[in-house]
């Protein structure tokens, strides 16, 4: 039986190779300046972390270690938000992968778990949106330089997170049970064929239900809908099965325009994780 | 900067994505029953046995530690060499990933490490030749079965492979100082393009050079031997660069045949290694 180290791991490099996931590095497509390797290395440079949540440290630790070796790689910011997800849920499956447990696991953060969550933006560069009114102190993109005014409000992270929304559907995950991420790992269970087919249907599925928030942070709105609305006739179609094609052309056309749904990206990473480890996933 | 076990399973994951490399599974091709996930759950397995080598553990232990956790897929036996020339390498590297250094380290192997070596093919199928006249009792298909007759002969694990060359060119590489290894990570280090770009042309080179053994083992001399007559004409082409289409036909007709160089594989994955420890590829 693999660790959930292991089985966190895998979840990253099988989302980065699940193909065609539209708009996103896939096993049969690179970004300019962002490629499949960069993915594997930053897969492989998270693990230490990953190890430290598995053997029970603080999340905010757990979390500042991975991301510090995700960042190892020279292709930047791979893996933040998947990490942000999996650490909790590694911490979580020491007893259970269940929504419960990870719930409590983000509601007992404390505030060094915030303030390490602002260490690792020292890392690595995270395309966020501007704080909301009254919350510039807390800017995530002052690093470590935010930590006063966190410790001065008492935040703890599971606070950060709930601030975070609406905006953020990483931080969503966190506020409401994981919700997504396991009916994410629901489904890869119970679709048909490969490991990776699985992973490129479970991601068209989430991204047609949901703007993806990274979407909207680097573009707007009405791109991020616009992606979502393409991603729900595909996926009402059925076309990976039926018109693959059509699904091979979206995916082409993002990546020509630059946009990259990476939060979506990020949940399916969270939900091969769960079902990874609750045996939901043969391999 | 990352750990030798970090770096070995980094190895792993560039080789098998690496592509065009002819007859094997690669970024874009699958085998009917052997696919690219297999590989990526492979090389995560097999980091903890990596990491008992970076650790100092003796050889032979880490290696069948590192067998049993990437026999921890369905697809079968994915890294078995590639993994019996990265456990000494890792072991060398807590000195330095230089041939004597890692010289002395497989010459100084025990009668232990041989017992743990027959152990590991417990875990998993390899495809391997009959043994030479009066080593019958010593097949390694026999798993733990032949440690009696190992003890009885006092026979290193650096014996065992000292006999079991010529035809294993794996073994070879243990007896000669990991020549063709480090020959691969020079070449790594001075080609052009990307990762995984270098990958596949220092696979088709190694592959030209010599008939690989697996393809031999389980085909047959000639068919090794025209393998290797293509890559060579390929290769000298600069086929990669000028010609890419037709080294893709070679890749898919050797996969319709069946036919996979692993052995090829196997040390293109010890280069990589010691291309990513010597810091002669940036990633």
């Amino acid at each position: 039986m693999r660790s959930p180290e292991a089985n966190a791991e895998l979840a990253l490099l099988l989302e980065v190779a699940g193909t065609p996931k539209p708009g996103n590095v896939d096993r049969h497509r690179d970004l300019p300046d962002l490629r499949f390797e960069h993915f594997l290395a930053g897969a492989v440079g998270a693990r230490d972390g990953l190890e430290l949540a598995a053997n029970g440290a603080a999340v905010g630790t757990a979390f500042e270690q991975a991301v510090s070796g995700m960042a190892s790689q020279k292709g930047g910011n791979t893996q933040f938000g998947a990490l942000l997800l999996l650490v909790p849920l590694v911490r979580a499956a020491r007893k259970e992968a269940s929504q419960p447990v990870v719930e409590a696991v983000v509601r007992e953060t404390t505030v060094g778990d915030a303030a390490a969550f602002y260490r690792a933006f020292e890392h690595v560069d995270v395309a966020v949106s501007d704080p909301p009114a009254g919350m510039a102190a807390l800017d995530v993109r002052r690093g470590a330089a935010a930590i006063p005014a966190l410790e001065e409000r008492k935040l703890t992270l599971f606070d950060v997170m709930d601030r975070s929304v609406p905006g953020d559907d990483v931080a969503r995950e966190w506020v409401r049970g994981f919700r997504r991420s396991f009916t994410a790992a629901e489904r890869l269970a119970a679709a048909d064929g490969s490991v990776l087919d699985r992973t490129a249907a479970v991601f068209l599925s989430l991204l047609a239900e949901r703007p993806d928030t990274l979407v909207t942070t680097r573009h707007d709105e009405a791109t991020a809908r616009e992606v979502t609305d393409r991603a729900a006739d595909l996926s009402e179609d059925d076309a990976l099965e039926s018109h693959r094609a059509a699904v091979e052309t979206f995916a082409d056309d993002l990546v020509d325009r630059g946009i990259n749904p990476g939060t979506t990206a990020d949940i399916t990473a969270a939900g091969l994780f769960i079902a990874l480890e609750n045996e939901g996933l043969e391999l």
